[in-house]
């Protein structure tokens, strides 16, 4: 039996009671012979009421004084984790970022994990000890100030430690079964995943499912870890997210992991562009330089007559402004017509191995969304995914009718339950 | 201008509106040229609500896990400190115990501090940063664990810190103008007390003033740091404590400091106790192994009928019930008659320079209690004190009857802020 990193997030953790129940279910990894780590979130609400606070004292926080404030929320729930776990006789010691060895860098509220040097959590295991780490958290490696890691911080941390104890897996203990072939709020007859490749839980989580971040999933594949997402209120097994062989199925076959969508993001179009080089790298070149992320990006192919051409992408409706923006200082330059912002769509994605060699694939998809009425205003394909983007109003018929053509709905009438995550 | 401390009480940064206004007033005294430390406590109940929590989850918590819990507190206000004084223009960086280089033993939830290294500090306040550092709380030299300093702490950590960084002074912000001499809810006529020497001042925390802990008076004086006591709500000159002379008294005069009082001590009485050598020394070695801390020792001379004596001690009364359970284990080999347990007394002290020399002080001190109608119990002296026992319902009558006795009372109807202190 090897060693085991479980993770549990905020809502596992929301009260005194939630805490005594995790307790119980890390002893029993403990006594089943495992070494067990685990990672543990904030108590539920806990860094809401610290943002708060926060805000009543400064509106504008300082980056290092905000991940010195948040960090106390780990310190809470792991502290009383270890208490709890030691009340059922076992032994538990409690270790922050720092002392567990998460070394970053200096980026505040967002850092990046640089390294790992877990040298107090093997000596804790190694002597008895269940040792539990804050997520979310560490230490830059400059300054020995406190950071905290953004965005899926706490399932990021679970990873690293587990690649860094060479873990048997990485348990992300959640408030659902596992991943599911689609949202289960919207499809009804979605089905859990048993197994699923780095790869297809990379293109789910980038494309709007919310159990795991690309973040983390991204970590795992590059250090082999399998991770295992599972419910912390149930004891079912839950999704295996690795590299190992799927089934028994035909290896040339499309294996189709899930449908996602994703309502969280905005399209932009540059209407009117010079289809000349040099002028789309000016475009994305201003809106990198505002730090935002773009998603999709289509451009069609210009109109003979007018050698004008329309750039399209999709981005974060939260950074539309910011991106807006930006063009608008780059209109004499680039010299396009008009900048067209719509924040009623969707985006659609079908994922699974294979799709590119499959053409059928790329046709059910599209005949699934006529049948459906759908009208598809962009595309964008890689090789283990297609996405359309929609109207906004549409993505329940498009979701649904996309899950049935692919037959990933079950024959069951069995109950799911499905929320989102914390940090 | 030097480098100052300042130590601000959990009441103090009770909540965003307290934060701010200390914010305040460390701008001021960094705008008056001074470097600044400030040492923080946790907000208001902050403290009692995490006990609560530990106490949920497990009835005996973890020494370790506690003070990892406990230090969530300063964190929190150290970090919204920081927050607010930035938001007023000024630099500020927070650090934790175990980063301002706070060292202690092992010994968790009452550790007590080793070493100091304040080379972060020193280098934040050379940078022109206000530095704020967590109270109450250090690193373990051996383990790099997390530990808390117990009751005192904060102010214990401002002292240290001052001691370690050659401070001009650490200035300990309270609820209270500063010490008087007398507690002025009990005596109206009390006066604020404007200089006061470090022994006189050890005698009053050890003799039941609650302003300033024993604990930290000591460390003040060993390492010669003045401690300015004063209020954080109000912008008045408090009480220096040091070893600077006191006015323009004539030497050789007693010069009175203060009459303290003490309702939290029980009286236990080892009645028929053989008066043969080594017969104390079993009694007290008994209840030095039960780990109970006494304070006055009176033994009276043995009747020359019987060769038996009566030994009396005071010790707190939350170890009363430890302290006879040690005894009655003891009596076989002792031979004693009789325990007898008394938590209905008090303690009076009067405190002064001077005092030995001066046997008028003796005297005064007695024909006041007499004249007041107060019977003595127990009497113990030292130096600079003399220590009585009386009836519990005495004790106002006893402490109004000394303060006039010795000329302590004001003249003015000024009205005088009193309070406790926090951790």
């Amino acid at each position: 039996m090897g060693l085991v990193v479980q993770k549990y997030g905020g809502s596992s953790v929301a009260d005194a009671e939630g805490i005594k129940r995790v307790a119980k279910r890390v002893v029993e990894a403990k006594k089943n012979g495992h070494q067990v780590v685990v990672v543990v979130s904030a108590m539920g609400d806990t860094t809401d009421e610290l943002i708060d606070l926060a805000q009543e004292v400064s509106p504008i926080p300082s980056g290092r004084e905000f991940d010195m404030l948040l960090t106390a929320g780990e310190r809470i729930s792991m502290a009383l984790l270890a208490m709890a776990i030691k009340n059922l006789g076992h032994e538990a010691q409690s270790f922050t970022g720092s002392q567990a060895g998460v070394i970053t860098d200096s980026v505040h509220n967002k850092a990046r994990i640089i390294d790992v040097t877990p040298g107090r959590i093997r000596d804790s295991v190694d002597e008895g000890n269940i040792a539990i780490v804050a997520g979310f958290q560490g230490v830059s490696q400059d300054k020995k100030d406190i950071t905290t890691l953004g965005r899926g911080g706490s399932d990021t941390t679970a990873v690293a430690l587990a690649a860094a104890l060479d873990a048997e897996v990485c348990e992300i203990y959640t408030d659902v079964d596992g991943v599911f072939t689609a949202d289960p709020r919207v499809v009804k007859k979605a089905r859990k995943i048993d197994q699923i490749s780095f790869e297809d839980m990379l293109e789910l989580a980038s494309s709007g499912s919310k159990v795991l971040l690309h973040r983390c999933v991204e970590y795992a594949r590059r250090y082999n870890i399998p991770i295992h997402v599972r419910s912390s209120f149930s004891g079912l097994k839950g999704t295996w997210v690795s590299n190992e062989p799927q089934g028994d199925r035909p290896m040339e076959q499309a294996i189709i992991s899930g449908v996602a969508h994703d309502t969280s993001e905005a399209k932009v179009t540059v209407v009117g562009v010079p289809d000349k080089p040099g002028e789309a790298a000016r475009i994305f070149r201003a809106i990198a330089d505002s730090e935002v992320n773009i998603d999709m990006v289509v451009q069609n192919v210009s109109a003979a007559s007018t050698g004008l051409t329309d750039i399209s992408f999709t981005l974060p409706k939260d950074e539309g402004r910011k991106a807006v923006a930006a063009l608008e200082k780059t209109r004499a330059a680039v010299g396009f017509d008009s900048l067209r912002y719509d924040d009623q769509i969707a985006k659609i994605s079908l994922v699974g191995a294979g799709m590119k060699t499959n053409p059928g694939v790329t046709a059910t998809f599209f005949e699934a969304l006529s049948n459906a009425g759908v009208n598809i205003e962009l595309i964008s394909t890689s090789e283990i995914r297609i996405s359309v983007v929609t109207r906004a109003d549409d993505v329940k018929e498009a979701v649904q009718a996309v899950h049935s053509a692919f037959g990933l709905d079950t024959e069951s009438d069995e109950a799911v339950v499905y929320g989102g995550t914390g940090r």
